[in-house]
């Protein structure tokens, strides 16, 4: 199926003590005994062995490009499926660039983005929902973005999916059966068993869907607003929040950083902290606009962070404030936590406040970051999320949608039930219902979806 | 002598596809086995094998943290000669963290920089000038350095030491013959046997030393001044260079960028442009230090290139210009190429101009990159390097004073027979030639050389 032999650097972009160079197709062996010329790897590879590690020397020619470890594991004993080679050299620029030149004058060719991991799917070492799982491993920086990820990888979500699959294949059966009756013209009368198969299905397919909110929270971090009036401290606050953790931040490539959202990994729980452009009553059209887009970056954070600056507010104000600001949100369940912000200037604490406003509150300077482990072990406490790797949390779109449209089908099944809708006809939405779970797995799929999930993939998986 | 048992991420930092992690001590099987719980694994490494490689699971307890490859070496068939592990996990920042983290818990602790590579010496698996040259090899950017490097990792340099101590205990011999026969009170009035074996010395020493201005020139790369009045086009030029191979200056860590300097790889050879402050006369004291330095860095460069603005001077101009730029600058022999810049604002190229100054001269646009090519090839030209990996040369500053010790030992020597120095006095010199020489390859060392060396090692090697 794939003539063409693929080569890639496999190690994160830079110099260090080790890179790997990957090789995987039909002439990864020959490549190998024609870049290394040496004996002992030449028999290995001719021995019955299914993997094998030599010291070896890569030259072209006479050229000593290095000496190093080579890894090389038979068909189909190996990642892709394929013969394939790891090269574990010294980790320069130079030798990484050098070995990759030597592979493509060998008529070797540089891999796509994911076209390992999209070998191994094709060769049938995993199915399309463990390859995805392979990006989103690399992709994690948490404990339960990891384990969510792990679990998907080692088939957990792949088996519940079979279970469905099973399930239908049931209810397809029972389908069948009434089928083959069909020309007696006889309907039955008690389709009880069926209903409660498809009413099983149904409650399976929404359990997985509604891990789609936690998966995304997982994945993207939880939003947290930090709203309040002009100059009260937010940026100063987020600046403390970020500092504190800037070691860690800083250690995470990929982490996304635009100008409104900046996220902190605190206690292995990413937060996604939404900077939002001040409140404050204006008839002006256009600061009205940014009020509005404001209030819809709150609707989507699960966290409020209410900031006031406790020096200029009576505590009048701040109750007004809140009330005014609760009105304008939908959605009543959001954690709020109000910041009384820059203590530091105040001769005594006012420790009448928390209830008086009746909300949760925190008095802290966050200048001199003052009581910010308090706020932190707020977050962390109120965001605690028991991820083990035995669950299955989708967090890909691409499943969410799939799902949907499973359960659409469901339903209509349910609606012919009642309708009393032909069964020949009802066997077609079941059909339906099979592909859109299959296409998640990947039993059908067409070329175009491939190439949009293997194109988020890293070089040299 | 090493009992702690160390780890460490081998690979470059970041994220990628599959990340190294390396372990080597007494500990490192029963960590290998304590973190994969793998049957198969605890056989392989019970048995015979010197090395092999398993498929295995990383877990803390009941949590997988990874599913990959792991290599064993056991000792002394290992880099460092110790028993070692290598851990092929998958490149994400969790679980790099978390596979180091678990170590930790089993009583590994965190190597230091260049940890695994000091132990290697300490084991006797390579020497001092093998050992550095890792390093070296890891830092190499361009063929030229990496061909220096690779000779002195495979033992070329420590192979022409060995030749040279080998002479010098000849040479000890006939002193301690000498020495034999002092009590009787006669003089070997022939010393020309020693004389000659002592020249051969020197003359070898003098070759290695010598290496050592082209070694500079191949690890910080050949420097090239930019000179020029103010606003000739000095940066733009600069830019036009550095533009055209922005992809591959990009791609090289520890490429040193500072206000004044950028490295460019050209062909595999590196320019280290100077970009220097404009040159004109002046009374101004601070500006005619700043000519000064100018001047001083141009002494320093190989290459000159000297720019003029062809459109604001005119043919008397400039060779008044140069004149006065040739008499300020001591060695005569620097390469000087007059860059006739702007070009593109001319109606007819001056063809006579190259006659008149008498220098090789580029008519150009730097700003339109006109004729760029034709630089780049002189520069390429004027620089070829014919370095290949058979090749000693002296890279390294510590050596280089070695050497120089070394041979004023031998210059003693010389002195000593012209003087009739006793030959007890004369066997003391020799003693010191062959410790400096020895410091070279570690076999005499003391910890803060080695604590010096090995910390500008990277992490992982």
């Amino acid at each position: 199926m794939h003539s063409e032999t693929i080569c890639s650097i496999a190690t994160p972009n830079g110099t260090g003590a080790i890179a790997i160079i990957r090789i995987s197709g039909e002439k990864s062996f020959e490549a190998a005994k024609k870049i290394s010329f040496s004996k002992k790897l030449s028999k290995a590879l001719e021995g019955h062995l299914n993997r094998g590690l030599e010291f070896v020397q890569i030259k072209d020619e006479n050229d000593i490009i290095d000496e190093c470890l080579l890894a090389w594991f038979r068909s189909p004993h190996s990642y892709t499926g394929e013969d394939s080679v790891e090269i574990y050299c010294h980790g320069s620029y130079y030798i990484q660039k050098t070995i990759l030149e030597l592979l493509l004058k060998h008529d070797i060719r540089l891999a796509k983005a994911g076209e390992f991991t999209m070998r191994a799917f094709a060769n049938g070492k995993m199915d399309l929902l463990q390859a995805e799982a392979v990006a989103d491993i690399i992709a994690s920086n948490t404990q339960a973005a990891h384990n969510v990820a792990m679990n998907q990888m080692r088939g957990g979500f792949s088996s519940d999916l079979q279970k469905l699959r099973t399930q239908l294949i049931d209810f397809s059966a029972l389908i069948e059966l009434e089928l083959d009756f069909s020309e007696e013209d006889i309907e039955f009368a008690d389709r009880t068993q069926m209903t409660n198969v498809l009413k099983n299905i149904k409650s399976e397919l929404l359990k997985l869907k509604e891990s789609f909110s936690l998966g995304n929270v997982i994945k993207n971090g939880i939003p947290v607003a930090i709203v309040g009036k002009p100059n009260v401290g937010k940026s100063t606050l987020l600046n403390a929040l970020l500092n504190e953790e800037r070691a860690i931040v800083s250690n995470i490539p990929g982490t996304t950083r635009d100008a409104l959202e900046d996220v902190v990994i605190m206690n292995g729980i990413s937060f996604r902290f939404i900077d939002t452009a001040g409140l404050r009553k204006t008839d002006d059209t256009i600061e009205n606009l940014g009020i509005d887009i404001t209030y819809k970056k709150i609707e989507q954070a699960d966290i409020v962070l209410y900031i006031v600056d406790i020096n200029k507010t009576s505590f009048d104000e701040i109750s007004e404030e809140l009330s005014d600001f609760r009105q304008n949100i939908s959605n009543p369940d959001k954690k709020f936590i109000v910041i009384a912000n820059k203590i530091d200037l105040l001769n005594q604490t006012p420790s009448h406040f928390k209830d008086f406003v009746n909300i949760e509150t925190i008095f802290m300077s966050a200048k001199r970051k003052e009581n910010i482990q308090e706020l932190k072990d707020i977050l962390v406490n109120s965001a605690k999320m028991d991820i083990n790797s035995e669950n299955t949390v989708l967090t890909n779109i691409r499943h969410f949608e799939s799902l949907q449209k499973a359960e659409q089908a469901i339903e209509n099944i349910f609606e012919a039930f009642k309708n009393k809708i032909p069964t020949d006809l009802i066997a077609i939405d079941v059909k339906d219902c099979l592909y859109h779970i299959g296409s998640i797995t990947g039993e059908v799929t067409s070329n175009d979806v491939l190439d949009a999930i293997f194109s988020r993939f890293c070089i040299g998986k």
